[in-house]
């Protein structure tokens, strides 16, 4: 059975900017989509910008239900779509699972066809005008089993991952929750500490702040009512997460007693830090080749290496002079991907550098 | 005098990515330059990149000396270009300025002829082949004034911020060093502890992070060489900033105690904390201006106010969807730039739509 099939025609619940992207993007693909959200004008614009119809489905027809409501809603909503829709698989796109699971197999329900699961998607934006149905592209889409989940309804859930063009993942719930806790609510509670700290600082102060500042602060401009309903929903795995941070701000405190010594061990740990996220769409942290180019002492040598360097058509990813203090000579260090340094090895050889 | 002949010649001491920018700035604006480094092939990478001469100047002729050294070298370096360019105005551009200050008046030198400074401006690469003329273009320039300068070293320094196109902005050294410790220093050490917390995720955790922790951990990735010096010659300034904020992490830690009540305050002030921060290129924090627009419940009405909005030629700035529960009618909210709240509204009357 092919992915359109295996889907026609599917419910979205709650048309905000995941659901109405997940509406697009089936549509597209040729699902009917039904959608509904508790504000009509909500689902009106979903269906204007062609995320599905708003018209009525027939229940038993139905073959998946994506509900895409607030977090605090999400176990009701799931519950009355398991009962409503008596042939569907139903999932949901909230970002922590474990709760929901609890709550639902609370009311005695047979969850056999609920497969929880958190698309690694959004926006600074929300609402459905904001929606595309290339929102999921390339993006990590988790899913959650747990072990009354049939085959049958973790096929269709991997049929709308594959049709939103997404990569899935499985975790545990507790897993996902842990995983989340650490690389998403957290960096989020950082940043709204430094935005926080801003509040008492002078706005003449303020003149002076560069883009690492905007950087560090953006994400805690982000809806506070939608986070607190993340947040109390995963304050279990947060709570650690939050408790680590504070011995290692406590480590960098007492580091300042000692500058010389102790100051940059930390700074070097950040840095280690940040090569552990991986690139973008899931491609893994580019460990770049290095070449390095010796420059001779003569005019204008530096201009014509810059010049070989362009000529030989590869991507230069970063660039760096060094220095024999001895010999008093320079180095150019050139980083490339990986898979071209023979390539630039050789065309710079050709051309007469040196490389050490 | 213009300002060009109130430099002519300048000195350029350190030839890294700042010196070697504002070597480029001067030269292109006619001004001599002679540059010097350390290491004589990054004054030779300068020289190539068009920042200025490597040839010696005659020292009672220098007008200006531009030190552009390391944090650590700085008191040294600008004590000899004050005994060596006899005539000449120094100023240098270290991102602290209170322990410089007091590390020269220690030597007993007239520092009539010093005047420290701090251009708000930087890149993630370092070293002079990511110079630019136009690094400082629109940029907040700092300047330190202490009771000893003259005038006259003040309007060199003066034409110096002006022909590298960036805006003057004076502060006491102690003020400098504890705006740039609020704005600068702290958010890169809240950036380092994030950072260095992901040491300890398994990397399938990893494969979920998003954008915002790669937002909030860039600025970690620094070098950590230069940051060490700049974080010993801020430790004091620094010191209670960190203490705040492990104030407010405790508050944090205790509010996931109970969610409900107690979250929501703290991510509402980081969302206001953000709105402290200044646009980009110091413009004050951009204040929009709001049109509600109410949607009627007829087909196609959203795609024709869509239509509409785009015809009335503004730049949109955000746009969201609101809804009233009870009479079931949307309404569409559109910022756009204060100026021209007028404007699209009577384009918006005028078209037949309803404003509220």
């Amino acid at each position: 059975m092919n992915d359109v099939k295996e889907l026609d025609p599917t419910v979205v619940l709650g048309t905000g900017l995941l659901g109405a992207s997940v509406g697009a993007a089936l549509t597209r693909a040729g699902v009917t989509v039904h959608l509904s959200d508790a504000v009509l004008s909500h689902a009106r614009v979903a269906e204007t910008l062609g995320a599905g119809t708003t018209a009525k489905p027939d229940p038993a027809a139905v073959r998946l239900v994506v509900v895409a409501t607030p977090p605090r809603s999400l176990a009701a909503v799931i519950g009355e779509a398991l009962d409503r829709y008596p042939n569907a698989a139903v999932t949901d796109v909230g970002s922590v699972k474990g709760r929901v699971l609890r709550q639902l197999q609370a009311t005695g329900r047979d969850l056999s066809r609920y497969l929880g699961s958190h698309p690694m998607a959004g926006s600074q934006h929300s609402g459905p005008v904001s929606a595309s149905p290339d929102l999921f592209c390339d993006r990590t889409w988790a899913v959650t089993p747990h072990r009354e989940v049939t085959e049958a309804t973790a096929d269709r859930v991997r049929a709308l991952i594959r049709l939103c063009g997404a990569r899935y993942v499985a975790f545990t719930p507790q897993e996902h929750d842990s995983a989340v806790a650490q690389v998403s609510h957290l960096p989020q509670l950082v940043s709204v500490l430094m935005a926080d700290h801003l509040l008492g600082i002078p706005s003449s102060h303020l003149a002076l702040a560069g883009q690492g500042l905007r950087d560090v602060t953006r994400i805690a401009g982000s809806d506070p009512g939608l986070w607190e309903q993340i947040i109390a929903g995963n304050v279990d795995a947060l709570r650690p997460e939050l408790e680590a941070v504070r011995a290692h701000l406590d480590e960098m405190i007492a580091a300042l007693d000692d500058p010389t010594h102790r100051v940059r061990p930390i700074l070097q740990r950040g840095v280690n830090g940040t090569r552990q996220i991986p690139g973008k769409h899931g491609a893994p942290a580019m460990d770049y080749g290095h070449l390095v180019i010796e420059i001779p002492d003569t005019p204008g040598a530096l201009a014509q290496l810059f010049r070989d360097i362009a000529d030989a058509g590869v991507n230069i990813e970063d660039i760096d002079i060094q220095h024999d203090l001895v010999r008093q000579v320079g180095y150019l260090e050139v980083a490339v991907e990986p898979g071209h340094v023979r390539e630039v090895s050789e065309a710079m050889t050709a051309a007469g550098w040196k490389l050490t």
